[in-house]
């Protein structure tokens, strides 16, 4: 039996492949074709079953399935550390809300392509956006060749951004229009939060979620903050609005979930909706602590976000990782809960079913091919004895060696193939004499 | 007026001096003569005072002093990720222990050799460590150009290592001398923890401690469990015996102090004895958290540390500074909490008289010259509205594009100088097998 044609073999020292059985391969390959995987196997089974004229050997690096960021706002990278360790309402009416208030499209493009680029460097291949002006966040994403669900966010009508109900609905299936026949890009309704909307406007938008057959995202349950403000206007828990309205629903991605009652984490469970657990913006915000064992026990599917770049500072899925391991284990003094497994299971397997994509975060045949590599030549990653526990408690986004999307190489050894990140970087700080000349003016 | 000779003059972009006043110079040189900073200033200031054959342009990159790491068993990075996700009685019974008794000299020599060349490649240029043959931990020092306390830990005679006190105090006492003269070492007292001595012991050491003129260190309160098995021991919390036993001195150094008191906080303060604070360490052994902000505002000086890799899992400042401010944040839902001008002090001046050292963590005219970089030309920096803020939330490890310490350029831009990193990961590989096979014998 001669062996089959592929468009590229991949070999690398370890695969944790993510599959059904968590299995660890070493010595591994992975043949794709076209922008599929094909084959996963052991070098010497690759290479016998496979021929490809392009080929790439990572060596001693770890391969695995690009991670996916169940919730950011991408173009706020351009904000990154421009105010911290202030209180939240300091924060947000005294600098991000007046910069944001004077963003353009070209602006927001540019925080855009930043933030892809940073994911693709770091190992993530998809993520779930919510802002404003998303169509030109769809270009970036089309340009860097990473994948995303967008959300054009809306508040309370009429806001800056949409005088009415229906301007908003009307921009929002525009979107949805615009890229559907994109084969890396999703959209999503995307609701701010409980308290900066109605319920009326939830259940329209809900109602659209339905009609387009798409992902219905919000910021709920962040804070005890957010609870109090949401009873003042509601007399009801922000959670409590969502269920009594039938916004519990398998389309329902909700993020945060921090102050959330046992009853709460019960119907979101028997729902089918998702949470996001976005561990190092929670703490920056001063936010509190997600339940995420508890939600994970009680059989909620949880991904991993890294919120904005505003309020994290960076775009660094290993760092959510670690922090949602170590996290857990401190505040239930129990060194067992969150291991590694299932930290990189909400990087990677979670965060597929949290962003509605059937066809990755698993190294498999029949999959698309989002792959990364890391290099475990760094001296912070000797010696090895376990590849799984390194990914997780020792590695960083900077020991990420490649990054494929779809079968085609975006990132390897430093270099992007697909973002002109010097021209990015230097446009980048050209904004922030912009957004100081804002928080002068304000 | 002609320029003063220097032996060394270093540009950058940014330097955060950590003076008194915490002031950051924009374009700032630093001129260096032998192991001392004989000058810092703006480039065009020390261009007209000083004049060096030998200079070097970090470009845009952020100049700071170099990280002090204030508690870590530094051989043990040869056991960095052995075993994570344990309930730690069956860590440390069935992993660290087994291993830890059958190493010898050469092990934990090579273990020290990766520890110190990872964090001089994370911009750390001094550390307190506790841990066995620390003769050769100081020869590690020595060779790879980082500055330590050495302590040779003790616990219950008769022990593995010592049969009496006696044989402890000689052997440490030996070890004070061999690196009497030595400019960059010191040596400390190091009983292992209340629970696993005795008072008469701690008593005895700390005469010793006295008597050399060394610190005392001890790992005190780390856990509530540790409180638990003190207090069956002599019906006393851990701090009650450092206290009752005249233990608090201003010689002492408390690793952890997560399980304590307001009143135990109180006698800490007045006592001038220092605390460590090593959160990632305390989260991964769920150990719990550290109140931190209470220390601080107490008026203890609180060091941060990274404990050992096989609890971490990497030596990384950077980790420790940002897990520190955020876990703050979180716990007390306070924003403000630890803001990034605070993290920084615990890794540089407050390390400074952790150690003891009173010549570094600050770049001044008349301290050590220990400099290090951090290159600003990364994505994940940009864009830099206060370089103060990238450090702390954004910034990691791998950043750092120069370490000098006492005037000696040790790595720059990947490249170490002093350490053979290809022979010590190799070596460090080598000792997997070993150690593994300890494992099963066991
Ligand atoms: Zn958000
Ligand atoms: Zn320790």
């Amino acid at each position: 039996m001669s062996p089959q044609k592929c468009d590229l073999i991949i070999y690398g020292s370890n695969i944790l492949t993510q599959d059904e059985n968590r299995s660890i391969l070493t010595d591994g390959a992975i043949a794709v074709t076209g922008k599929i995987i094909a084959d996963v196997g052991t070098k010497a089974d690759i290479d016998l079953k496979w021929n490809s004229s392009k080929t790439l050997d990572v060596g001693n690096s770890i391969i695995m399935p690009g991670m996916i960021n169940s919730h950011t706002h991408v173009p706020m990278t351009l904000m990154r550390g421009v105010a911290d360790d202030l209180p939240l309402l300091t924060w947000l009416h005294e600098y991000i809300f007046p910069i944001e208030a004077g963003l353009n499209k070209e602006l927001v493009e540019l925080g855009a392509l930043l933030g892809c680029a940073e994911m693709i460097a770091g190992g993530t291949t998809a993520f779930l956006d919510g802002y404003m002006f998303e169509d030109v966040v769809g270009k970036a994403v089309d340009e860097s060749g990473i994948k995303a669900v967008l959300g054009e966010g809306f508040f309370e009508f009429p806001s800056p951004f949409f005088k009415t109900a229906k301007q908003a609905w009307e921009t929002i299936e525009g979107l949805h229009e615009r890229f559907l026949l994109h084969d890396r890009i999703t959209t999503s309704i995307t609701p701010h939060a409980v308290f900066t909307t109605t319920p009326d406007q939830l259940i329209e938008s809900m109602e659209l979620a339905e009609k387009l057959d798409v992902l219905w995202q919000i910021h709920c349950a962040e804070s005890v903050a957010e609870t109090e403000l949401t009873s003042k206007k509601f007399d009801k828990r922000p959670l409590e609005v969502l269920c009594d309205n039938g916004l519990l629903t398998p389309r329902t991605r909700i993020h945060h979930c921090v102050d959330v009652t046992e009853q709460e984490i019960k119907q979101i469970s028997a729902s089918g909706a998702m949470i996001s657990h976005n561990p190092q913006s929670n703490l920056k915000l001063g936010s509190g602590i997600c339940p995420l064992t508890k939600l994970l026990s009680s059989g909620i599917t949880v991904g991993l976000g890294t919120d904005g770049a505003a309020s994290n500072n960076d775009l660094n899925m290993f760092e959510e990782m670690r922090t949602a391991s170590l996290l857990q284990k401190g505040i239930l003094q129990d060194p067992t809960a969150i291991p590694a497994q299932t930290a990189l299971d909400l990087a990677t397997v979670n965060g597929a079913k949290f962003l509605g994509l059937t066809d990755t975060g698993i190294i498999k045949a029949g999959m698309r091919a989002d792959i990364i590599a890391i290099d475990m030549d760094k001296l912070h990653l000797k010696p090895v004895y376990n590849p799984l526990s390194h990914i997780v408690y020792s590695a960083g986004a900077q020991d990420v060696n490649l990054t494929i999307c779809d079968g085609k190489v975006l990132y390897q050894n430093g270099k992007h193939f697909t973002c002109d990140v010097e021209t990015i970087s230097h446009e980048a700080e050209k904004a922030v004499k912009w957004a100081l000349s804002r928080l002068k003016k304000h």
